[in-house]
């Protein structure tokens, strides 16, 4: 049975190949902006069987509707996050979507690493000088220094995979790791994190015994160096407690004045105009942002203040672009493999044509 | 005794204070820019018992033979490295000489790992974007993509301090390690980072296990994703095996096309042309560089090829500028206090008097 998909935009050649290898009757979208919310429609309306889509596409009541009546029969989210997907409506409509968590975890987790490393040891505003040319000669600190990274503390909010990566990378910087997580504390996790702590003293590796423990949310924010985000973005009533605005005027209020905050969680969980007004008043010493309340980053963004430059990195939602993470198509390597893997596991009935047990399906419940 | 003290910077107020405090005359050459050489043998044939020095101070046979003449006692230098002074006139001059090893080498190795993040992961191209206001919308690899780093294979080049706390953060990235040094290889070292790479497997931190070996130069530019150099700068006639351009047009094209060099040793060790070239027709992805063969990086250099932006970072000489790391007056943290700490050791005739045996006296071998 030729089965119709449409892609919203090309998630990766050689993923997709291995539906036309399918003798499928694949479509993309083969574009730098998405497509028009009324094409999506239209295709769902002709009959696809699946869609393939990114954050930009909004999958809501109608789109989802429309699918159940013409046969929409899953829809593969190439993204961890999937704020764009109605859930209820899928539920209510039956129709099963699926995301590529896991296949992200590190290239997301590294990512926030390196430019916590970014803003507080000032790499883009060095390689400014030097590419400006206002490079005139070593100085022991002028014009600036940056803040040391190895040993310090760290707070990461959300232990889930990314959270979880992100401090494996951290032991090796001889970090001390507090962790918060208001849904889960994975204790066999931490209890592996001190025994690889442990050996590294023992062998010399560290100078001293690091720590690593869950802590309340604002003790973590008033001890830590450095507060990286791993959360899910959950809007008012759509949890108990939700994360938008998570970092609000009070808790970046609580932090040290020379800590630093990272987000590559999604743009929202920051309120963008404290953080504007708490980089001005010196309440943090800087920030490392690749998400944002509205992307691409507007142009009267106060985030864009010029006075904010040198403690503050911006990116361009790029945390998981690395090569493999995002075109392999492999389902345990890239997100593109992992999408098109969901495709088939539903087309083709997988699992006992069960949604409940294909592994990417996020909405199990439904089912 | 009231000792003089010529800074030929302020390499920091707090350390030099230190100084001051034990009523000893300190005069300190207060500018951005270096003193000129004439200003220096001035104060020296004057009769100053300690110079304070940078990098960018000539310290040779001229200033050595004056300062034995007019009772120079110590040149205390604010770096680790010390190709600035003529190692064999202090010894014929009996001048013992200091350096800031140890206090810069977590600085120097984190930063030395977050710029080979930088140039893998376009951190700085994806800033540009940004601020540029180019960025359009997110797209699966529209305009470009990264290169992950965790799971990668690195060659460390030099497993001095640096390049050994380099690869304890490599080792929490997932990383396998190649070693090479052609000096001394550290076997219990290497035993005790395999351990820790045991622990990660068995805890299940790590998804596979990992491995760190020394081999051979050439064999170790071949396999590695990344190579970072962490020697000395030694020229022809100064060592066995100079390590000036010891990466070569001909090392460079044993390196893989996929594969990232990193600097923060000093410029010279890179032959600056051949690594243009090497960017330029692609024998290697990219290089991130924070040392120059000559600094500051001159207008004409071909590192400038705008061509090469996208997969080159160019940093201003400030992998040890932490705030921590330069300016703490404790000997123990800070390159300043350590200078500070060097000219006291000398002058008060501490450990018995004995230059060999004063921690941070580096030409243990005059006296």
């Amino acid at each position: 049975m030729a089965f119709r998909i449409f892609a919203t935009t090309d998630i990766g050649k050689d993923a997709l190949q291995r539906l036309r290898d399918k003798g499928w009757d694949l479509e993309v979208y083969d574009h730098i902006e998405p497509p028009p919310r009324a094409l999506i429609l239209e295709k769902v309306k002709s009959g696809v069987d699946a869609l393939i889509t990114t954050l930009r596409d909004k999958i809501d009541e109608e789109v989802l509707a429309a699918g159940r009546q013409a046969g929409l029969k899953v829809v593969a989210q190439d993204a961890v996050g999937f704020d764009n997907i109605d859930r209820a409506a899928a539920n209510r409509h039956h129709i099963p979507f699926s995301n590529t968590a896991d296949v992200l975890t590190d290239a997301t987790a590294e990512f926030a690493f390196l430019i916590m490393g970014a803003v507080a040891r000032m790499t883009w505003p060095s390689e400014q000088m030097v590419r400006e040319r206002t490079w005139s000669t070593w100085h022991p600190y002028h014009p600036w220094l940056g803040d040391e990274v190895t040993g310090k503390t760290v707070l990461v909010v959300g232990t889930g995979r990314i959270g979880k990566s992100f401090i494996k990378k951290a032991v090796g910087f001889d970090m001390d790791v507090l962790c918060h997580d208001p849904a889960y504390q994975d204790r066999k996790f931490v209890d592996s994190v001190r025994r690889v702590m442990k050996v590294r003293r023992d062998e010399g590796l560290a100078a001293r015994g690091q720590t690593i423990d869950y802590v309340p949310f604002e003790e973590g924010l008033r001890r830590a160096d450095f507060v990286t985000l791993h959360v899910n973005l959950t809007r008012p009533g759509e949890a108990d407690e939700p994360t938008y605005h998570l970092m609000d005027e009070r808790r970046l209020r609580l932090m040290k004045p020379t800590a630093y905050l990272v987000n590559t969680s999604r743009g929202p969980v920051v309120d963008e105009s404290a953080l504007a007004k708490a980089l001005r008043e010196g309440w943090i010493a800087g920030a490392a942002l690749d998400v944002f309340e509205t992307e691409p980053l507007p142009a009267d963004s106060p985030l864009r203040d010029e006075a904010l430059k040198l403690k503050l990195r911006l990116f361009h939602h790029f945390a998981s672009a690395g090569r493999a993470t995002r075109l392999s198509p492999d389902p345990d390597v890239g997100m593109a493999g992992r999408a098109v893997q969901a495709v088939i596991d539903v087309l083709e009935r997988r699992y006992d044509g069960d949604p409940k047990k294909m592994p990417y399906v996020v909405n199990k419940e439904a089912f």
